[in-house]
């Protein structure tokens, strides 16, 4: 068996060692020699052109990704070419085009923001007075860890995006907080749901995840993960799918994003689940039945380190780290520090979350300046 | 950081993903382009050709093993050219010569098995006498997995091993099971040792691991502590030490062999510690603080794939075992199906022992015919 991973980032390099652990072969198609996930960097190469990516499908049993910016010509291709891409191009256009997940959404009834699709200022000025005068808008592509995102009171403050093409329009919803129900699902239809968590986020990147989400109600959990189930199964998924969540002030559940692969929402099943969502996307692209995504743990805390230290020297900081936390699970990405980005994560669980949140908080904290 | 790993087999497959958790680079020395670790594989040749093993020890910072078969002459000129070899070569040769290694542990004071120098028919008929008509012999080099071994109850037994030096004789043990105890020791001499865990063995080679090892008096647990304690600060180990022992009818805790890296008897800390031997190992041989060796849960229960089917068909076995053991935590060295081979091995955690070594005995069996 032999997995194909196109894109060279931390999700393919924490893909690698279920695939060590499991005995199947990875191989990933890197934008460098030095892509995060080198150790397993088989080709290096551009994603958007076709015949590298033939070229680099030809060898393995399955594509899989990375990230979702692989261009559709190409992922459809590859499917005319015969090789079995998972997820494949129609259940992944709704992870790459906000506006084309929103439309389908709102035809299968899942709840979600109110929105628009809007094609000038004039359409903005409309949505603006629908929703109170202020709104989030996105461009559909593109866009992620906040990036292609704005909050918008005046119709104009979007000219320069909507001179590019149409955007979508939300509501600025008013949440308690973020959840996130992850998924599974493979070719064969079978899922299975990882307890849902709740996200903390900052400048529109993760920073925290506790797992499972704290003081939920029976309700909230049910309604989250019949979303899950329900994109999963009508968008035809296969892989994981991060679906994230707003909790409103009173209490329904709306979704905000999808992302179809293992998602930082999920890091925290590495140490915490009795199969992680790197071992799980592994299996449900491969057709293997599913591991069990039960906790295995009560809690679990999942924190981010984002940036590291302005002299870029993490190896003088993870002495430090291990000494003063000898039980948090550190997870470095391999990369360059660099303000920001996300170089890494440390997960601690246990029988209290108070405690797992300390001291993954303490472990992270050595990564800062 | 980056390791250097001596040897290709599933042990140094096993440290990969720790080494990519951590962001630890890892390089392999391999015996051939498809060994067990060829995802790490940078260099293949021969660990015995010191001009081999130079070059490729000078692109790490540290070098490590596979195996404890690198020549005595080897690691001493790897030191004298300034690499850091852990362990290195005073405490090897202690798991390299079965002979050194029963003198050593007789001026330490560790219990062990009644034993002799024998360099001669002779001497062993006076060692035969001794311990009652039958002993063991062992070859003092090379042996493993039951290799080298040989029962004998008359003198002549062993002419033809006699023919090739002096061979360790040892007591036939009365034991009633066996135990292991794994440590880990970085340089500056900071030790951690896991729970005590019961093997199974059959022909010479581990079958099956209880963590930790049930029904254990506070006695046992404590010498076996102990030993493995002075063991491994006396001979110097850095990195991971594995005593294995017998637990003798009337109680006491002997000796029976060592290894200086991660071990059989360790490969259920993967899914059921918190630092596995393998993570562990490479932030000894780093010098990096020792994670915590704690359980995760109660009870583990590991089971070794031997051999494995003889139509060497192993993708089809993998999604029934999957199908049936949802919880089974499946490992798979990359290796062909050989009678008696170590191909892989499963383990099941939870609360309940006999679950646990259910679960896991059940996913092994698909591998059998």
């Amino acid at each position: 068996m032999r997995v194909g991973v196109i894109g060279g980032g931390q999700l393919a390099r924490m893909m690698v060692p279920p695939a060590v652990e499991l005995g199947v072969d990875i191989a990933v198609l890197g934008e460098s020699e030095d892509a995060a996930a080198r150790i397993a960097v088989t080709t290096v190469g551009d994603y958007t052109d076709l015949d590298t990516v033939l070229a680099f499908a030809r060898d393995v049993d399955v594509v899989t990704f990375d990230h979702e910016h692989v261009p559709q010509p190409v992922l459809r291709a590859l499917v005319d070419a015969g090789v079995a891409v998972r997820p494949g191009p129609d259940a992944l256009q709704h992870a790459q085009d906000k506006l084309v997940l929103r439309r389908r959404l709102q035809q299968l009834g899942v709840p979600q923001p109110e929105w628009a699709e809007v094609e000038d200022a004039a359409a903005l000025a409309d949505f603006l007075e629908r929703v109170g005068g202020r709104a989030i808008v996105k461009t559909p592509r593109g866009g992620y860890d906040g990036h292609g995102v704005r909050v918008v009171s005046a119709p104009h403050e979007a000219d320069d995006w909507l001179a590019e093409g149409p955007l979508l329009a939300e509501e600025v919803v008013d949440f308690q907080r973020e959840l996130a129900q992850l998924v599974a699902r493979r070719p064969s239809g079978d899922v299975a749901l990882w307890p849902l968590v709740e996200t903390v986020q900052g400048d529109g990147v993760c920073r925290e995840v506790f797992a499972p989400a704290p003081r939920t109600t029976a309700v909230t959990e049910r309604v989250s993960r019949e979303i899950a189930h329900t994109v999963a199964t009508s968008l035809g998924v296969t892989g994981v799918l991060a679906v994230e969540l707003f909790e409103t002030t009173d209490e329904r559940v709306l979704v905000n994003e999808l992302a179809m692969r293992p998602h930082n929402s999920g890091h925290w099943t590495i140490d915490g689940a009795v199969t992680s969502q790197f071992e799980q996307h592994l299996r449900a692209v491969l057709d293997l039945p599913l591991g069990s995504p039960e906790a295995r743990a009560p809690w679990s805390a999942m924190v981010n380190v984002l940036g590291g230290p302005a002299d870029g020297d993490l190896d003088s900081r993870v002495p430090r780290l291990m000494a003063d936390q000898p039980t948090a699970k550190l997870h470095l990405y391999g990369k360059a520090t660099r303000p920001g980005r996300k170089i890494g994560h440390v997960t601690a669980s246990g029988e209290d979350l108070d405690d797992a949140v300390f001291i993954a908080r303490a472990a992270a904290a050595f990564f800062e300046d």
